[in-house]
């Protein structure tokens, strides 16, 4: 490459860098905003939350034909590569996060619009804290291209798997005794989920930013793959 | 390109739509040996279904990284390049239909395990030949580089959705009229949302497909983004 378009490469990738930076404050501002909407009931953070989806759908579409651009432009190799395509990767999953984002909105709505028997008191806020720390511990990852952090968002991972469970059976319970809950708790139960699966999403972003850092793809390492390096395998 | 290259190259590409098509059918029938398990209580079908998705996500992270090791190597634009980042999103997408049938074979183990009250009957087979149908047009599609299966399975995706709303109803129904069924409703209704979920990620492949095709980037196309270029946006 030319010395200028070495300097436009740079500054593209600098631009992908921060667009997915601030992709992340918007899914992060999304996430909560659908939160408080639950706990306060506000319909105008509700709607917020839900509209916000839009342009995070967008914003990812925006980045991945960036990043394919990009690619097809400069060709890039090695680790320039691998930060392209962490990037296509890792916007997927906060597009993914958004569209919990707003299905947690959408329950809330109907919860709080319905208006009926009041919803069954669960004890989400543990679960909510940790998909958010995981959330931002991921983007920070990416940020400083450091991957130290998956071994603790891990462990986060399965603390906001069982607090799912947990939420399940206590719904169950609240079901059984009184029927009239089954509604309201069946809301909370996807909303439970939706939680959980923000931090599967915020999971996968810091197993792609290990890939991103060290070349080595650590999906599924804990099932079967461990150390499977990120270029030995062919078709 | 050397003459040499160009047939290595084209020998990759063609294994890369191959080991596609072979993981599509691994899920495939992965999914079929889980809806069977749950049909017959079978607990060798169960567990193969649960099993098998070990393979599929090895076979995930050898598909992403031959892309990524031939896009590396060979540097391709336009719609080779178009090709491999297809390639990339859609056997993200089949690992996830993976998953839920993995979900599938271990909510049918718990009913057929637990085998308490026999659980409610509800009408799935309409919601899972759609689903099944749209990942076969899918890959179908992918196979034939041809998009024109698009709005069919957009189609299709919205009956799924609004079946599964039907089941969702007719659980509560059952759940209202006889608590002792709350816990195996529950179980369907996962069933029931996996679903669902694998025709969602089977309209993603199929819209990978389009932009494959045509470079014209449909994700969210109903909401928003109608006919945005594949590579106008820049970050």
């Amino acid at each position: 490459m030319t010395e200028h378009t070495l300097k436009q490469f740079d500054i593209d990738l600098d631009r992908i860098r921060r667009g997915v930076l601030q992709m992340g404050g918007m899914v992060e501002a999304q996430f909560t905003k659908a939160l408080e909407g639950l706990r306060s009931g506000d319909m105008a953070s509700i709607e917020a939350a839900i509209e916000a989806d839009k342009s995070v759908n967008l914003e990812q579409i925006r980045l991945d034909n960036a990043c394919t651009h990009i690619i097809a432009k400069h060709q890039p190799t090695a680790s320039d590569l691998r930060l392209l395509l962490t990037v296509i990767k890792a916007v997927s999953d906060l597009e993914r996060v958004g569209d919990e984002a707003k299905k947690i909105a959408k329950a809330a709505r109907r919860l709080h619009a319905n208006g009926t028997s009041s919803p069954p008191k669960v004890g989400l806020s543990h679960a909510t804290q940790l998909a958010l720390e995981m959330l931002r511990a991921a983007l920070d990852g990416f940020a400083r291209g450091d991957a130290g952090e998956i071994d603790a968002i891990r462990l986060k991972d399965t603390e906001v798997d069982s607090d799912f469970k947990g939420i399940t059976r206590q719904l169950i319970t609240y079901m059984v005794e009184d029927p009239r809950t089954i509604t309201s708790s069946l809301e909370l139960l996807f909303i439970a989920k939706a939680i959980e699966r923000i931090g599967d999403h915020a999971l996968n972003i810091a197993e792609h930013v290990v890939y991103m850092v060290s070349g080595e793809d650590v999906r599924f390492t804990k099932a079967q793959t461990s150390g499977m390096s990120g270029t030995e395998a062919r078709p």
